[in-house]
């Protein structure tokens, strides 16, 4: 069973050309084409068949996964150290001292200095509008340079583990959960999609997330609507993106400042809180300066902007509008569950309740699809690597 | 000859039924039956001599062990470490920012989040009276329902390293010591063991260790006398729990407040501190309110208090009071010795030193038992497993 | 290609005798005999070979790595744990809350328990003169006894990180660095080297790099010129050894308290901030007395001293009086660049920016001699070791 299913995926993934992630760096999901993606969601699943039937996954001997994240995360340090170790590589985590701007030689020079037995880097860094990314192609142009210096043997490559700009694990498990939730790839056209923004007490979370939905789902010809109050607008690049997505897809994309509209018949909804844009970038201007008078004005001031739209909320009546009443709730997790983990927050208990375990099974692709970017990376022939790996289990 | 003892103890693994340790959490000793500690200590014995003759005990290709520790800890984490390596598995800590109560919703996500690709999960959360245990079985629920959900591929199994009822690592270690020490199993009926309290400058030491000796070493016919002063006394459950023990394997069990009491004519001493069962109890409350001053001002009273009983003291007088003077110290270490690690403590320097080597090879143990543990719960046929990786060394 | 060179090399490691590293820690240079330096150098080169070739060099199973760092560090933090997962075991960090002087029951303990399953451990202790070394030889001493007792199966053994008098694992992969930069190891006999300070506005930087360097250097027929201004002197000891080592390898030693006249026709430049020998005793008495004032101040002063001989900056000027105005410059990393990572620093960036790539090289062979001293204390015969794992490869 398990050995049959296998041999399908592997040999739909042998059909797809996989040369342009080779050597590549994973850093934002437009800047590959349809076939990459493709080859991601299916490695990621023969590995989560493979795990499930319990078939090592260990393609390197030894090696190091070096992760750098500069913010807090559970969630994405245990998904990349299970990747790794699935795959057989030790992660090494570079703790930085706090979240911070650097630029120039102390970024080239460190990029070199942890990856003299390094295959794969991973980066978590979301805090500031216009730095995460840059600072990801400052390591990557580093790393790439010490590798045509001689200096590194082999070119670590980079896997975002979310950005100022995208969060490309995060959005491609959410459509890899979609593919398996519709039951094919195929019945997502003319799904809707509402995007939205939620209310939460807490300050500053990011854009990328929906930056990243909005941009991923535009491909798969779905009606993407994002809806977010005044001011709450997402990188002006990323709405261009989406457009074009839809335009391409046969899908639509739209945005509007009514989280009803958006709800209204939706098959597929993302409520979720993320800052006002203006604050984030002031934000970027503040710890540059090293304002923190300000910092501390700036949070006050976006509660309480927050706190203008604590009716957006994902909650039975606004459920109600979906289609049938019955579109699957979706969400990066950890949401901010009223009564729960928060007074008041983006979702009703009865809400997530509900779907609880649909938002696991979401989390649950994130392990094995940075593993299969950090796989597509590092090996030339995918089918016939995984093939081999099975033969021998079986 | 290593191939020999080998032998011997594998054989008598193979006819112990370890099918009620296979896929469960091992929380409390008293959880578990004569046969379940019997695999235990048997699975010990063989990962120890496998580990000293270089024999690889590697059962597992990848995944993660998880350590969560809500307390500090150089010890337990080595060799929960140590024992995850020594199976295959990879450690990963969730560091939590500080000891904290948390239940529901944040309990049962972070515990499926870091679970996709986990076989094991060690926890230490002993500083709250009524939480600790409390916290594992919350965290084995949530696994326990993911599974079920086919939301994980495995179920991971729970490995208590120390809560506020039981320390079954260590009592279990201290037990395959005495087991080493006297001989044989057999040889441990009739010894009379001092379990007492002992003076020490810190505050706040927990419970577990004292109630986890009484509650073990009373099922093997051992006389168990625990001793305190006033104020000083361990859980009303374990006490219960120590006199049916005893009442069951033939030995006996009973409190005093009198050190000296407990010392006279003793094979076996453990003089060990611990904090004052209402302060807590208070503590926990405390901590509950985030109530600062009320905590600080209970650490100064508990303070005090100890300093009542200083002469609660493990020196030479007290040591030439137990069975020909020569009873076997024991200690979970770190041990407060007087004008060593601290000015006056749990033990002299002169008793310390002449069974310092013996607390070493105590704690040696603990790697193995935590080892045996965790094979035990994840594997079916352990005999099997075990004998196959011998014979692949040999 | 890789086949032919690494037989070459595994060719001439045979002919070795590395009978004196087995077994052995490594905590100074001018401990080891040249023959034991020569099997590092060499073993350092084969695993670098394996490393770009893809080959393997797991020599073990499983077991730890335990990296005990007393002070921040993330490049020979990266370089240990890469040495160890090269080789198979796993890195076990034991984070001390801060740095610290721990002597006696403390420490010999805290050694036996972090090594039950422990194979090689590796300190970093430069914070204090005096003690660093002293405390690794503590710890060695506490894991030889427990070993001799039976306590622990196998003797874990040492690699010294860097300590008050010595950095073994740098000035080894300096010196491999110009071994491969001159062409040959019988090419550094008569070469010029000057070891100079050079200003940083930072404190209290430690003094073994230059007392590795000199001590090291000097066996090989160099000429090793020490430069600094007054008061920066060095442990009287390690010029006492360069001074013997040159006079035994026909090279040459001497201090000067002149920039230039160390630069003056060198072949090799090493200039590098450290702190005033006086400065760190200093520091050392205070912090033993916890005197935070007194601290304060004294770093005050400290900084003051320096600005004093900010005119000791290795710029395109002083490259010009090396010899053909072409020296080698070689840093330790990260350097304190002028313009670039401070205002005014150790070296100009154009003098950087010419020979960045020639210190990351030098950089890059840090894991590799670790790992090569890692294996030669514990592996008897490394030529057949190494072999064995080639032909299995290839």
């Amino acid at each position: 069973m398990t050995d049959r299913k296998l041999q399908t995926y592997i040999q739909s993934l042998e059909k797809i050309d996989t040369s342009e992630l080779y050597g590549k760096d994973f850093l934002l999901t437009w800047e590959k084409g349809a076939q990459e993606l493709e080859a991601v969601f299916h490695t990621a699943d023969i590995l989560k068949i493979m795990h499930a039937g319990g078939i090592p996954a260990q393609i390197f001997k030894s090696g190091m996964a070096v992760s750098i994240f500069r913010d807090k995360s559970t969630r994405t340090r245990f998904s990349f150290a299970g990747a790794a170790n699935l795959l057989g590589l030790q992660v090494q985590d570079l703790d930085e001292e706090k979240s911070q701007i650097a630029h120039g030689e102390t970024v080239r020079e460190t990029a070199v200095m942890i990856s003299f037995l390094t295959e794969v880097i991973g980066i978590r860094d979301d805090m500031f509008i216009g730095e995460g990314n840059r600072y990801m192609r400052e390591v990557a142009a580093a790393v790439e340079d010490a590798y045509n210096q001689g200096i590194l043997h082999r070119r670590p490559s980079l896997v975002n583990l979310q950005c100022d700009l995208d969060h490309p694990t995060q959005s491609m498990a959410d459509l890899l959960h979609l593919r398996h939730f519709e039951g094919s790839p195929e019945k997502l056209a003319g799904k809707k999609v509402a995007m939205s923004w939620a209310y939460s007490p807490s300050y500053g979370k990011p854009l990328s997330v929906p930056q990243g939905i909005i941009t991923l789902f535009t491909r798969y010809g779905m009606d993407v609507v994002l809806a977010h109050p005044p001011g709450y607008n997402l990188l002006e690049d990323t709405l261009r993106t989406a457009e074009k997505h839809a335009d391409l897809s046969g899908g639509s994309f739209r945005v509007t400042t009514n989280m009803k509209d958006a709800f209204e018949d939706a098959d597929i909804v993302y409520p979720k809180s993320w800052a006002p844009f203006s604050v984030m970038e002031k934000r970027t201007e503040l710890l540059g300066a090293g304002d923190k008078d300000g910092l501390k004005k700036l949070e006050t001031r976006c509660l309480e902007e927050n706190r203008r739209y604590i009716d957006w909320h994902c909650d039975d009546d606004l459920m109600a509008l979906t289609k049938g009443g019955k579109a699957l709730y979706m969400h990066c997790l950890p949401a901010d569950i009223s009564g729960v983990s928060c007074q008041q927050g983006e979702v009703s208990s009865s809400v997530f309740e509900k779907y609880r375990n649909q938002t696991y099974l979401e989390a649950g692709n994130k392990p094995f699809i940075i593993a299969a970017m950090m796989l597509l990376s590092k090996v030339k022939d995918p089918a016939a690597v995984l093939s081999d790996l099975v033969k021998k289990a079986l």
